[in-house]
């Protein structure tokens, strides 16, 4: 049996779900689940997603796409259908911080973060061995402030993967580079967002005396840290806590918000509307 | 518009989901939100909520149960339609702790809880200047563990009520109770369930020193605090906390668990299958 | 048996502690609980709170003061003694949104907020009944935007007053009225400070595609949200979550933040230290 | 300088805090942080952590047993006093399941987990590479239900360890083990004890369908899953997890709880009492 995954939004009105649910039986599957979404009953936008198998061979992934196609043009929708069995390459950026790195080996090593990665990349050279001891290729590019390093970055990025995840990298990607790559990166932020841009968010954190911290997973845009949210996860602290701490602590946090938010990624439970995201 | 729900269960197998989108499109309905859940892909067992739109008056309720049994029996399924517009009625049964009924009483007179409350019953007198208060109808009824006074609750309970909520009533009602009431009773008890079951969970949470306590809303059924699980809230606690702090953070779990699973309920949201539920 | 409260602070080094509980026992008490913190083991500040039982009657609150001062000026120390039996008079701001003063007095009822309440002032007519049940004053004084009747509110809250509770209070206090308080003065905010200050933050929450809310407890000082933060709670959200569901969820953290934070400031428990507190 | 943590419990009476700090005050320490407490003000039993500073070399750990012994006895005291430069030595036991041991070996190498690791021992060969990798000993013994080896594990831990870790190791150690280990050891179970004791605790809280999972770190006595409770963490999960989603799910709830509880147990932070624990 195949799997397939059905992204899929347009604006909203009578008889879409009638006419997908009708498409996949006419195509012979059956609707797995299914999830669906619309901003308002009236003039909204509605979305759905749609994961259902097929039992029989008739279909690739491109003749389904074909056969949609009418479909979906009939409501002028914006989708996409994938293939399960097509598995997601996921390059990793990171600098010096390892826990999340960590954190992605170790899932994607259990069989719980379904992707290909098809290198690590860092500019801190003593990851290397964590990522060789598990066969994986590991880049070294010492990028800094005044050296992004960008052009090194993208031709190890370009071809080679279908997603980027910046697992605490410090150096912001230029326009230029986000452009270029025109992909999805993910970039884990170790602040509750929209609090705490930028640099050290932990010594803001200090600083402000919040009682609460977290961490933000959200998609790379322009503007610094402003991409659109994709999970959030918090840790509660005290005045105990010192910088040191609020380190130490908010890891929990980054940790869980980042296996949660590819988990969904890779698994297409992730819709981008208005800088906000739908996270079926 | 009128909004309709459509709670349905049936062996999984195609085109399930197409047969119920078809019937709603022709009945010149519009899906607003839609959950489903498969046991498994395969030989499962499939359950969907439907909520939708009608914008014509051609149909009463009725008049769509007629039109979608044929749709139904085609499944086997087990099914129930439900008019937005028409108001669920809560009784509330209540003993000597207060805090659920407080928080009830607030969300519902506040709006948040979309039900009609024909009535407070209580073997505890002190609450009636708070339900009157509200302007709503309170029963005292001296029950305790000698004589629960069953006839007589049932006969408040019965023909005024679709549903009860025991918001902390400490006596046990009886398998006869439950078989002549024949509908839904949700409870909150004041442990984590499976954990501290029956008298004093708090008192029994506080022997075992668990660094975490919890509230469990269930249905009622024949086994006590063994009930379908419909939601459940944590507090963390420490060797501090004695059983007076017990019972005040736990207040907390109470009301979020209880507001949670009631708020569910009303919106059609739970299904029960095999002593669990699927609270879309 | 009579129980004291000891809240200290002063520059860290040797021997506090040792004079402190050397004072105490030569008093004749016995230190029930203890908390300590320093900012730093060298050069740092030190607090301290001690909580005694004295088993005599030799001494009254105003002369343990008088034999403590020696002790704290050999540490150059702020420090303040409190007596238990003395409760403390919590006056309550609030404008239209009730649940927290529900949660408020419905807690002090309960007596698990040992509080007197001179009085409940609002801008809104409608909590009269509610606050009058609990037989309790109601002030109805009608502040706007364009009138802020500080001198009225201060004519109440001034002689009758402890401490003030803005339980959603929506007006900003000037730094007139605080000046002429000029006692601590605590606000719920329901945003996630310093994230969403001032108007509307669960519509700037919803806005900014946050997946979790959350809501500060805070002294008011100089600067709009600003004051040291006291506590802080979370709650989930997601795409699905419309305003409404926002301000729903909200009032969970909302009541739970104040209702902790009240708890905390009633025992003596918070110490304000360069625009953040220590909460022991 | 040097610094040294005091347990410290006796039958609560007036002056003991005042005799520590004395004691502290003329061995020419500084106390840097205290907690304390007390079951009951009245009759209770005291527990005491303190943690102080010495800036002078006069005194080894040895010294300042030996000048504290009559304080202790003064109170009939059971206490224990820490060179905090002295590091334990944690030995780990761990079966199949690999994600605690991914994170203990993680937390240790980055400095958060300040331990010695004598070695790693398992019935799982596979785990060698990961252990070698940060050079550490790797013991395989291929203990299973029907020999489980206790002689063989003995050995190994005995002189080496001043506790163990069971780090999801799925045997149970007999009485006969621990009497013969007679120091502590700490276990975590993937359950939310007292519920789901033993095996397959996921499976048996699938079957349940409870609303919230947890896990629960406790240390090791001759009841299986009895032994004093040290910290419980929980995740929310729904009808939608599966066996494995709460196997995926319990992990991070496991990390968490075995690190936090690692930790404070490092710091000298748990007073074990009547089957309890306080953790400072």
């Amino acid at each position: 049996m195949r799997k397939f995954i059905l992204l899929f939004q347009c604006q909203d009105r009578k008889g879409i779900v009638a006419k997908i649910s009708d498409f996949i039986l006419k195509t012979g599957g059956n609707i797995i689940t299914a999830d669906q979404h619309s901003t308002d009953p009236e003039g909204g936008y509605f979305f759905i997603r749609v994961e259902f198998v097929l039992d029989n061979d008739q279909h690739s992934r491109q003749s389904l796409v074909l056969a949609f196609k009418p479909v979906a043009q009939e409501f002028s929708a914006s989708w996409n259908l994938y293939d399960r069995s097509e598995i997601l390459r996921m390059g990793i950026f990171v600098s010096e911080p390892d826990h999340c790195l960590v954190d992605l080996l170790y899932l994607w090593n259990a069989g719980e973060l379904k992707v290909k990665i098809p290198f690590v990349l860092s500019n801190c050279e003593k990851h290397r061995k964590l990522v060789t001891g598990y066969n994986l290729p590991f880049y070294y590019v010492p990028a800094d402030k005044d050296n992004r390093r960008e052009p090194e970055l993208l031709s190890y990025a370009l071809g080679a993967t279908d997603f980027l995840v910046l697992a605490r990298y410090m150096l912001v990607l230029s326009p230029e580079f986000l452009q270029k790559y025109n992909k999805d990166i993910i970039n884990i932020h170790h602040g509750f967002l929209p609090s705490f841009k930028g640099v050290d968010p932990y010594g803001q954190a200090l600083k402000k005396g919040v009682k609460v911290i977290g961490s933000t997973v959200h998609f790379v845009n322009n503007q610094l840290d402003e991409g659109p949210i994709i999970a959030q996860e918090v840790e509660y602290v005290s005045h105990k806590d010192n910088r040191q701490d609020l380190i130490r602590k908010g890891k929990h946090a980054e940790k869980r918000a980042l296996a949660h938010a590819l988990s969904s990624y890779i698994d297409y439970r992730i819709i981008k509307h208005e800088n906000k995201t739908i996270v079926f």
